[in-house]
């Protein structure tokens, strides 16, 4: 039967499209879209927790990073220091290892198209919405005197996440809310004007144990207590030495819980020399000077790498200014189409 | 002496270069910026108030003016309404006798470098500061989930103006408060930034007699008793037949205060039948019929050429989007500029 043979071609054909369009889906990674904002010489703290995941997320995903130079606006309002800092961070990323040929770095600004559509966006929220925004409310409640940019803050993420129809966005557990916002803009924007954005959803960074400072509390910039992730090997000595010990001897056992040379350890020290350590706490047999000794070295190991690659990486900043202009044309043309539509739907075009 | 000529030529030469500076700054006119919301329909209320200004403007200034889309998206959130009404907005300033040729006219979204201004500026402005305009007071005294966009419209307004370094906006007594802030906000940036923005001088627009509408209050949309400024004659005789009169026979002197028919008389009725008119009521001998065909009459001969020359122009859609068109390839091109070095000051670039 001539019609029979020909149902079976339509569905031989219909299944060959329908492998095709698996193959198409393998090919195309998800979106994920991160912005970094220009705020100094980074920590071992940030780097265990979130700058090292990118490292292994650029291979999974279609990875874009932005230097956000929009939103440092809010705070550094000195042109030298913003440009510094704009190429710095680009640097700090490319030395502990995003490749550009894998992934895509720019700046913000480059893309100037984020600031219409945050605009629009502004159309579209509430001020009683936004104010309810934690990190506006915890802004607030230091300083009234607050600008604008920080009130709008979130409406800018989330133009920076939708005008690439990003799929993932990795986030910190503290700032789900940021996404929140994100998505409750895209449905309100597709409501209103029929379906143009995709919805992100957030990519938890995987929970690392808080990285302690050299005087116990959380490391961080504002107590002074870090480890610079690109720190000389003088540095490290000096800031792994201040660590407070107690006064056992070297043959006594030592309390591991809440010791901060010892979290420490447990971050940074590895192989035979975890072991060694484990055991002189447990059972006796190791000073704190050669315990510290021991640390250096491993911490050393690791930075030394990044450190030479940094360095190496600075000596060419034409080159590093390139990488970000030529990402933030290739963004350009992908999120310009998306204004267009942008503009289309809402009648600006 | 040879050292004596010298200098006499020096000042010569410097005498020369004042002339030729002098010269160019009266061939260089100030410039004048102004933004119309598209909102529907205008009045005649609407033409004499300020509209009919604009026509004497352009002569005297390098005049732009352009249609508030950006704006308008706080309100109008429909693609075709949008766009109707920029359409319409462009049609009726053109209709009322702006002239391509002699000043610039635009769409706000041709131009969207304003909204990139305009985030630079939300980073110098304080959330108490700006929640402080009077608009926005208005606005949320009146409805609190009053959205984003209307809180940030005086930035956006800055940057408007701003951007092009002008010299004069034309405002109503009642809108001083947003040439104030875009004053506020060029200090600022020039404090922060260095010397880069112009600070622009209200034109307060001629106060003509508030315009009645048909039932003796301020002629508005609101109220419902506009006569449209370009309405048909039945339109213009149908409203001018509802005003209220009171029961005087003809012969009867009437009295000119607060007198609705009397007031539109003195706006839009001329010469010997004013001076009739004003015979009539203070002598009696005219009836309120015939008071009112004179209105119509004069109000006719105002509105039919505008009329008419709105729906030629109406007639070709096309010309009307290139005039837009053009309009904002010109404006880019010189705020463009602006931008850049905006960007290099403060460290975008």
């Amino acid at each position: 039967m001539p019609g029979k043979s020909k149902n079976s071609l339509k569905k031989s054909l219909n299944y060959t499209n329908l492998l095709k369009t698996a193959n198409i889906l393998t090919i195309m990674k998800k979106i994920l879209i991160s912005g970094v904002k220009p705020t100094g010489r980074p920590h071992i703290g940030n780097y265990l927790g979130a700058m090292r995941q990118f490292v292994d997320l650029q291979h999974e995903y279609d990875t874009r990073i932005f230097v956000a130079d929009f939103h440092a606006l809010t705070s550094v309002q000195n042109k030298d220091e913003l440009s510094q800092a704009t190429l710095d961070v680009a640097m700090d990323y490319l030395a502990i290892g995003l490749d550009p040929e894998k992934m895509t770095i720019y700046k913000q600004s480059d893309v100037p198209e984020v600031t219409e559509l945050t605009w629009v966006f502004n159309c579209l929220t509430t001020v009683p919405y936004l104010s309810r925004a934690h990190a506006f409310k915890d802004a607030e409640a230091k300083n009234k005197e607050i600008n604008v940019g920080v009130f709008d803050y979130p409406i800018l993420m989330a133009a920076d996440i939708l005008i690439h129809d990003a799929n993932v966005v990795p986030v910190g557990l503290d700032q789900k809310q940021h996404i929140e916002i994100a998505r409750d803009t895209a449905e309100k924007f597709n409501r209103i004007f029929g379906e143009t954005f995709a919805l992100p959803e957030p990519l938890i960074l995987e929970e690392t144990q808080t990285v302690p400072g050299t005087d116990g509390q959380k490391m961080s910039k504002s107590y002074n207590n870090t480890i610079p992730l690109f720190a000389t090997n003088e540095e490290i000595k000096k800031a792994v030495m201040s660590i407070a010990t107690d006064s056992l001897r070297p043959e006594e056992p030592k309390k591991t819980e809440g010791d901060t040379l010892y979290i420490l350890h447990t971050l940074f020290t590895q192989g035979s020399d975890l072991e060694k350590i484990q055991d002189g706490y447990k059972n006796g047999g190791l000073g704190y000077k050669e315990s510290k000794e021991i640390l250096i070295t491993h911490i050393t190991n690791l930075i030394t790498p990044l450190r030479e690659r940094r360095e190496e990486i600075s000596k060419d900043v034409d080159l590093v200014k390139t990488i970000l202009e030529k990402g933030g044309k290739k963004v350009e043309s992908i999120t310009h189409e998306k204004m267009e539509v942008v503009r289309e739907k809402t009648g600006l075009k």
